[in-house]
């Protein structure tokens, strides 16, 4: 375990280092050296496979992706965000719907076999936008305050509470479907309820409840109190989007947009350092154990069989074709379109939650989604991970010039 | 388990605030709240009792102590504790043939019916003082740099090591007494041994290895490698202290005493924060969980039995007045016998361990360790556990008045 951590350390930094030098950002390099590393098994090392389902390092891979979200929300606020809403919303809805539309598609052209629901899964299994490797690129390239930033890192919180809407949904209808009867609009309406009241709910009670909580915090004379204050205001919003459904990312983002600099005036007043500091070391520990352990879940050898591969090639490319139609959404003078689209192609935990989710549901003793269904949607999230970044350092440096030039 | 990472922390920050507050250290006030915590299934609320068998907590807890003695170790060089070397052995050597002693008695005393063997273990127990605590204390005290302090760390490495070899030989001489035979002197030695080579062997190729790698480290381009590669360090060396049979935490320290601020002066000389500076917000997160926990694992209602009560008691006794011992070995000039003497106090995981271990062991079907004497270990664990902080705290700014008086 410790070893494990050490060997996870130094790959990602090693790898880091070889992307920075080939100019990419240094999140791809962690996640090339994780899929190095867990595919050692075909050239007979078997350990590093043996430790993607180390629950140990899940749980420290889990703290580090909730604190990266957490350290982005940091770097905007709840009135920035505000301000990006309208068009994230627009944004997120056209890039749920055409990916829904184009992965029911591709079901229904490549497996003619399954049911309507089958392929209706399949759909949704490409809504929700992997924000966690967006968010990592936008930091590598100090991007995050950009406005083409907010609005993809708001458009991946909407999508994800519309493709958990329409998870519940499909579900719904389905068990509905077995039982011979239909889903109850009631039931679906509580999913979008429940969700909508969380986001709103938290941001609203968040930025009214944090300047007196950091307040109280500050009378405490115990070390380290700053960052505890922070990281128990991160996870309590992270554990309350769980609560409610949602992913707990989403709940990590919305504590960093709640808190703003001026909640530990007290604390940096007195010379401490401001908790984007604080939590700058924390996240170099544990953000790459997040990004190594993502690479080392991919399996090389799933990309050999000739009829899956079909499959996990259209679907990839549904889903980064569909994601395209969020650039349409993002409307704005001089705003950087072709950037927003590939902001939100990666999909991830989200997208592999659903795939798992359908495994365990059947029609009539028929699985809705199979093994090879599984495979595939698993491909798509890794092709769409791993094309991200440096597609995006390519556009964002495409917008920078044009804007460049456009200014002068 | 997010809610309860914030509960922990929260806890750990308002206990210590209470602490502080009492001119105590805040490790006294963490450990209470994990003493409440732990035990309000007593008065039906059962969340926090199923935690303290919660795996993730445990990791992040033995994380947050590796670091913790990582921090500490940082803060001396393999050159002064080299300077204080002869007296630490001597200290070690007597805190752990006294405690032994008295603890072979206090067996021989109360388990009459029992074999000398189950007596020899219940010394073993005694032997290996846990330093999280003291080297907390003496964190929250500032006094780590002291010479007094440097005694106490060095001592406590020196009797984990010391106690590792007593608790191989007592359970090798067990293994061969089943067996109708006599433990061989060479696995024995063998323990000794490797101890010894590790010990040596870290500290030597530490010192030479050490800067060569902070150099190779310095060249990578990859954000956050400062950290990445102390923490490296800090891993690998405990595993290869676990490795050799020793407790982790051993290596962790060691690792801390090799590396120098000068290793990164490349890092800090282009603007970059120290290693000490980025490792304390890490162990402001991960340190308190480790102690809240330790609290939690304390069952108060094994406080009710009499019987227990009566070995518990005396072995707590003899748990403490023998580490008193160490005063003896402590010479030098002006020295704080006292304090090193109570710094040596607490005991910890390596005698649940060894309890543990002994829980397991049976000579001719009858078990070496029973319950009873399980639950004493657990107790005097926790007490010496408790009395040290507060102790510790009065008996060093006592060494400081008698020390600022001679001075003038």
């Amino acid at each position: 375990m410790l070893l494990a951590l050490a060997a996870i350390l130094a790959g990602a930094k090693l790898g880091g280092d070889v992307a920075v030098r080939l100019r990419q950002p240094a999140v791809l390099g962690e996640l090339v050296v994780g899929v190095i590393l867990g595919n050692l098994d075909l050239v007979g090392v078997g350990w590093f496979r043996a430790l993607t389902t180390d629950a140990s390092l899940g749980i420290l891979a889990e703290i580090g992706v909730l604190i990266l979200l957490f350290e982005v929300g940091l770097e905007s606020t709840v009135r920035e965000m505000l301000k990006v809403g309208a068009v994230a919303t627009l944004v997120a809805v056209l890039g749920v719907v055409a990916p829904f539309a184009l992965g029911w598609g591709v079901g229904a052209l490549l497996l003619p076999d399954h049911s309507a629901y089958s392929h209706a899964f399949l759909g949704a299994t490409l809504t929700a936008t992997s924000v966690g490797i967006t968010a990592r690129v936008l930091k590598d390239l100090g991007k995050t305050r950009l406005g083409e930033a907010r609005i993809i890192l708001g458009a991946a919180v909407v999508d994800d509470v519309l493709g958990l809407v329409i998870l519940a949904v499909v579900a719904g209808v389905i068990e509905a479907a077995n039982l011979g009867t239909t889903m109850s609009y009631g039931a679906a309406a509580l999913v979008v309820v429940k969700a909508g009241v969380f986001l709103a709910g938290a941001l609203a009670l968040g930025v009214a409840l944090s300047p007196r909580l950091f307040g109280l915090a500050a009378r405490l004379r115990a070390p380290g109190v700053l960052l505890a204050t922070a990281l128990v205001f991160c996870f309590v919003v992270a554990w309350l989007a769980s609560a409610v459904g949602l992913a707990p990312i989403v709940g990590a983002y919305a504590a960093g947009l709640i808190l703003e600099d001026v909640h530990w005036k007290a604390f940096t007043g007195r010379g401490e350092r401001s908790v984007s500091e604080l939590v700058q070391p924390v996240a170099s520990f544990l953000v790459p154990v997040f990004f190594v352990l993502m690479g080392m879940r991919v399996r090389l050898d799933a990309f050999a069989h000739p009829a899956g591969l079909a499959l996990a090639g259209l679907l990839t490319l549904a889903a980064i074709v569909g994601k395209q139609a969020c650039a349409l959404g993002a409307v704005g003078r001089r705003m950087d379109r072709l950037s927003v689209g590939i902001g939100m192609i990666p999909r991830g935990e989200v997208g592999l939650i659903f795939a798992s989710i359908g495994l365990g549901l059947t029609l009539h003793g028929e699985r809705i989604v199979d093994e090879a269904i599984y495979t595939a949607v698993v491909m798509m999230v890794i092709v769409t991970t791993l094309v991200t970044p440096p597609a995006l350092k390519w556009s964002l440096e495409r917008g920078a010039r044009a804007r460049g030039t456009g200014e002068t």
